[in-house]
């Protein structure tokens, strides 16, 4: 007995298969080939993993990789939002909002429900589980630069100041990450790769 | 003050960006394009998630997705090996151990152990969570090959029998998620995009 509620899943899980054509600006590690949203949300969730131990409040892991999961799912309808972009906010607009809703409202109406909330906290990034999965969300495309030469830093001419204040949102989530972060700017400067 | 151990977790989260480079021989959903192994896991990660509630077992839904997150991570040193091959096969060979070694080795020693023993654990398909990953991780070419005119089934000649023989693997983990693809391989019949 196949039910309605399982159709609506697997339409979903296709549906969702577009996150693979969206491309980001930064790209994979020692490459030129730009990274899509499908590969960056399958990275985070590992970093998430593997980097747990270093949040500095109490996470419910769980959450954390549900928030990484789907936090760019709403690109599909979106876009790609690019952090350094100067006249595109990357904060959650009401354009965000309707794709969530048109996107995660295909799933079963409870699923739906958990999965805007997850989203929306994530996007609030005031309980713990989404202040650590920002710190991972921002701290992967700084390891990606640090290894490709300055990449956007490079390619968008942001300096070291714009960087470091766009990227104190990882201290939030957790001061080990932000420390570390903290020595790869001051070392992709000496090295020449981040403008002073 | 920046440990060893966060060295070692970085180092490892750089080496797997290799895995979106290891192509499957399954396309995107309706696409002519190759899905890799990142999009791949993301992908299961995500069905996993939405499709829980069909577990015929009682599952702990992280370790199945750490499960799915990971299994594929051995490929980067092994490459892909495809259900349908008639010359290698998919079970869990010496080379791939020795794969999950070297790559979950780059970890702390605590984590690596945590990591071969999800890895094999996965492989070995015994345990409840173990059942549903190997189901999510079937299904999603179905959906695939449903969608894109037959994709792999067609491209390499397997039949219906060959197919259902393969997929049975689904039922252990869930048998509505069994009855759903027994409707999809009957319905691609009829459609003449699975050979009978």
């Amino acid at each position: 007995m196949i039910t309605e509620d399982l159709l609506k899943q697997i339409e979903f899980i296709k549906e969702i298969d577009k996150i693979k054509y969206i491309q980001r600006k930064t790209k994979l590690f020692n490459s030129d080939r730009k990274e899509n949203d499908a590969e960056h949300s399958w990275h985070l969730a590992m970093m998430a993993v593997v980097l747990s131990e270093y949040s500095d409040n109490k996470i419910d892991l769980l959450k954390v990789i549900k928030m990484v999961l789907i936090h760019d799912i709403v690109e599909i309808d979106a876009g790609d939002t690019f952090l350094y972009d100067k006249e595109k906010s990357h904060d959650n607009t009401e354009e965000e909002k309707k794709c969530a809703e048109r996107i995660f409202g295909i799933l079963p109406e409870k699923q739906a429900t958990e999965f805007i909330e997850v989203w929306s906290e994530f996007e609030n990034g005031t309980s713990n589980e989404a202040k650590f999965a920002k710190s991972v969300d921002n701290l992967e495309p700084i390891l990606q630069n640090a290894s490709n030469n300055g990449g956007t830093w490079k390619e968008f001419e942001v300096n070291y100041k714009t960087v470091f204040e766009k990227k104190k949102v990882i201290k939030k989530g957790s001061e080990k990450l932000w420390d570390f972060t903290k020595n790869i700017l001051n070392d992709s400067v000496k090295k020449g790769i981040l403008a002073e």
